[in-house]
């Protein structure tokens, strides 16, 4: 699968609030200066089962911490999602942890639902105290504007200094009912995600919900495999946060199930969701200007294919590069060198779209030409096979502008 | 040690060729487009011991594959160093291979010693086959300009993208001998080293030569030791080159000899001459504007000291933030808690300059401006306490701007 063809899209337009029985809203209530939209809301009329994944980093936001909390005594069970941007509530001690408690129990009370079946999900600046005054009039503000017609609002609520919303929908047929997954996410910078069951990196935030009735086992074993694929395999600095959350919620509203002999299918459609997903957080990654897929293979094991490709995806060499057009080769094998995978260099390969520029441990620079051309493309794939084996990975990635320095050297000041 | 007070510095101007019994040369025998020095030569008077460390990544430049041999072949004598700037002889094949060994041969048939007494570094853009004739012709037009005095010359001729040359020097007093040490590096961009007595990372070369007799095995341990704490130390885009390498040439010229007894001395002195070198490779970084040290303190192991120390000093998100003077601290804790190392983040502390914002799971954002204006310094210290242990590790980092960007977006092209 490459950036620039193959890629399974999903078909239907929607978001978050597309799949029967969720309504989602996204207001301001004042936390971000801007006035932009910064609360979102996605609620559940029925009781949905629940699936998670959160950041791996050791400081992990207080927003995280409660929703696993919650998870643990809902026994999965949620109604619904209440989400700021413009401040993280993250490195916020006790007054942090109070903070996101009361934003679960105000939505909590409005929904009329425990307060453990809410999840809190906060992204923006980390270390400052989130302005609880504008929370408590805000949530019944967004509360008031739920609607099935409301997911773009709220997939603008959830931005910082995302450049546009990203949401994703398909349909499928399921024992002759139309089941909808939907969803919506942010992030820009701070993505470098390596989410697990128990926690995710980089603040990227995302949401997806479905209609389907999946058994919670299934449904944590379809976002697994789902995130390691897109979520985890995306990277824009390498950086991970402390705040990143994807939560997949299942209302059952279709009438479908979903048992093993639907879950391929169920797994499929949720990967085409997740992957236009995280394929927009890397397009609009902080300052980029072009999605590359880094292709690794001939690895030894999926984990040194893994290892290699994110190390080349996180090049500042490579990506300024590629950001200024340069079949500088030399440094996507010099990379590979240096990520602590076993392989021979001369038995590796580099090719730039399909022009080779070293093999058999020859350089083949008098090609260079028609890989600057090929450069100039905004969705490009570039792959190193280390010779080592059979096993690959891809990640994705974007260039690094100037930009992006401008943006992070001014991020709060 | 911190990057703005109580280094201790090398005393004396000089440089390579400043150590009695040392000449050098700095020519421009045009492989450079720019017609700038390209090809530097320091040769010994007598044979010298030698120790170097060369880069771990396993994608090795051909002038390493060669050093490695000759010192095998040598037993560590060395008369002579050819260096060339504008080209890194590395993916370059079998071609490459006979190349480097050219450049050896004919520096040795004009020194008149045994070509495997002679070591090889090249520097400039992978995968691209050296300009032999130009070589030919410039190998013995150096060693024509040989002399005590081209120090400065040769310093010249080593550099790619560096700003300016690098030079250090100092002398001490050894039973009654005054033992000069000297030396040159250059480095850039693509700095990230990571050297072994065996292989380094990153185009950083350093050539050091002293006038004491230093016994091999004494001469590698001190090498070895001094470049943890310098050369491994340093930090401008994490990315580790293929030919890496430090060079250090002790020839007994001074008549003085270092055993047990003067290591300490002897060794404090080197890590003077190499910190001055590391250092005024952060300074010179492409684009910096800031020279920055990291310190991670309360480390469990020296190891996790390290590593955390080595993820921040290559965060982009520290880096920008300090760029523009942001006192983003919650970046620094976020970096630390995904550098793969055990600590409890409300057991952390987290200081800019004598500042601290972030303490037993508190923030103290309301201290962000003294912060604010600490960083305003052109060299600074930032600190992360992680109250898991007493191991420590102090790393040199710069900022990253959009210069940065622009140098290597147009590196080639």
């Amino acid at each position: 699968m490459t950036a620039s063809g193959s890629t399974t899209s999903a078909t239907t337009t929607g978001g978050v609030a597309t799949a029967k029985g969720f309504r989602a809203a996204g207001i301001s209530a004042g936390i971000k200066a801007t006035k932009r939209l910064d609360l979102a809301l996605v609620v559940s009329d029925a009781p949905a089962t629940a699936a998670a994944m959160f950041t791996q980093n050791l400081v992990q936001a207080a927003p995280v911490l409660v929703c696993k909390e919650h998870l643990q005594k809902s026994g999965g069970v949620v109604r619904a999602i209440v989400v700021n941007s413009g401040c993280a509530n993250a490195c916020t001690g006790d007054v942090g942890m109070a903070d996101a408690r009361a934003m679960a129990a105000e939505t909590a009370r409005l929904v009329g639902c425990p307060v453990e079946q809410v999840l809190v999900a906060s992204t923006g600046v980390i270390g400052v105290n989130l302005p609880m005054d504008k929370l408590r009039s805000g949530i019944p503000q967004a509360f008031g504007a739920l609607s099935g017609a409301q997911g773009p609002q709220a997939a603008q609520a959830i931005m910082t200094t995302d450049p546009f919303p990203k949401e994703s929908c398909t349909a499928i047929m399921i024992g002759g009912r139309t089941v909808t997954i939907g969803g919506m996410a942010k992030g820009s910078g701070m993505i470098g995600p390596d989410m697990s069951p128990h926690a995710p990196h980089a603040t990227m935030l995302a949401f997806v919900t479905t209609d389907a009735a999946v058994p919670q086992p299934l449904l944590s074993r379809a976002l697994a495999e789902v995130v390691d694929e897109t979520f985890n395999a995306i990277t824009v600095d390498g950086d991970t946060s402390t705040n990143d959350a994807v939560m997949l919620l299942a209302n059952g509203a279709s009438g479908a199930t979903i048992g093993e002999a639907e879950y391929a299918s169920f797994a499929n459609a949720l990967r085409a969701v997740c992957l236009e997903l995280a394929l927009g957080i890397v397009r609009g990654g902080e300052g980029a200007t072009k999605l590359v897929t880094v292709n690794v293979t001939g690895a030894a094991s999926r984990e040194d294919a893994r290892r290699t490709a994110k190390a080349i995806a996180n090049s500042l060499l490579v990506k300024t590069a590629i950001h200024g057009g340069d079949p500088n080769w030399g440094r996507l094998i010099a990379v590979a060198g240096r990520a602590g995978v076993a392989f021979n260099p001369s038995r590796a390969r580099v090719t730039i779209g399909s022009v080779v520029l070293f093999e058999q441990g020859r350089p083949y620079d008098e090609r260079a030409a028609d890989a600057a051309e090929y450069l100039k493309r905004k969705e490009l794939a570039i792959s190193v096979d280390l010779g080592a084996g059979s096993a690959a990975s891809t990640v994705y990635t974007c260039d690094l502008s100037a930009e992006y320095v401008r943006i992070n050297a001014e991020y709060r000041t």
